[in-house]
């Protein structure tokens, strides 16, 4: 399968934090930095996510915003 | 100022295409990933994007994805 | 690999308009619905996309909103 | 009213999941498709949304990536 | 109809910039903000949108970042 | 810093709701208008947000819909 999102970082889960419908789930990325995507609690159950399982973060191109100095 | 954007990744623009609408700007993050953000072409223009331009990504926590293996 | 997208739709490619860094393309879906879905000019051309071309469309939950009669 | 947004589909809602400010709600599209949107907590009760009520989920163009075969 | 996005914000159109698949649209809002919307061109010809068009501008929560001093 | 983002428009916040993962942010634009933002609950702590905060509200123009009489 190949995705049209432009931006996909391979990683490592640290930490989920669950809600009642939402969850944000913290990925050290292979790069080194820290992300946190904001999924919906059901996704987090159905990929199994937890501390230290591998996943790829997935980012449309006109999410992204870019600031200069 | 503080945003309450979770992600923020500092890199280099190595190319802008731009439309009459919109722009593709390509980002090399510091961490090695290449990334692609569309914004605006009337924000390339403040930003004065172009290809050596410092910038930070900024990426909302609810536009990221997750897959797992 | 398995997405936290809830949202998957299968579906054939009915037309493709690029621009030069967007482009928007039409998508009749296999419950008989047509979307458009606007990515970038390079995912298209990544995607190899055009009149025919099976796809799934894919969205993310927060990214949908609800109207009631 | 017309809404800039190429993407409307009828549906009924199937179940609502609220949390403090955020809900998912699951719908049943006439096409047959299920879809999960996330809501506010305060959308769903402005809507009084609940299991059967009929609505429209509404889905902006560059909110929807695709993924070929 | 009553929509879910919690932000609607009424306005007239002061100029509509047309690429092949996207338009960048400027509106004055009434409580005296300009805004730029990225919608497809496509929506652009169906709503008939010009400079005095008068339109509602629509925000999904999930959308907005907050930035503090 | 400069950001891309096209929109930008100070206000004060008037409430928080927050839920474990996801928050919801009420603020009174200076052109008058409420607008609720969804952000995460790490974001509401990290920019220390309780009513009266002074805030800008940032907005992605390809998240903005249209929508026309």
């Amino acid at each position: 399968m190949t995705l049209s999102m432009r931006n996909q970082f391979p990683g490592t889960v640290t930490s989920v934090t669950a809600g009642e419908a939402m969850a944000s789930v913290k990925v050290r990325l292979a790069g080194g930095q820290d992300i946190t995507a904001a999924i919906t609690a059901d996704a987090v159950e159905d990929l199994g996510l937890h501390a230290d399982t591998s996943v790829v973060a997935l980012i449309k191109s006109p999410e992204i915003s870019l600031a200069s100095a």
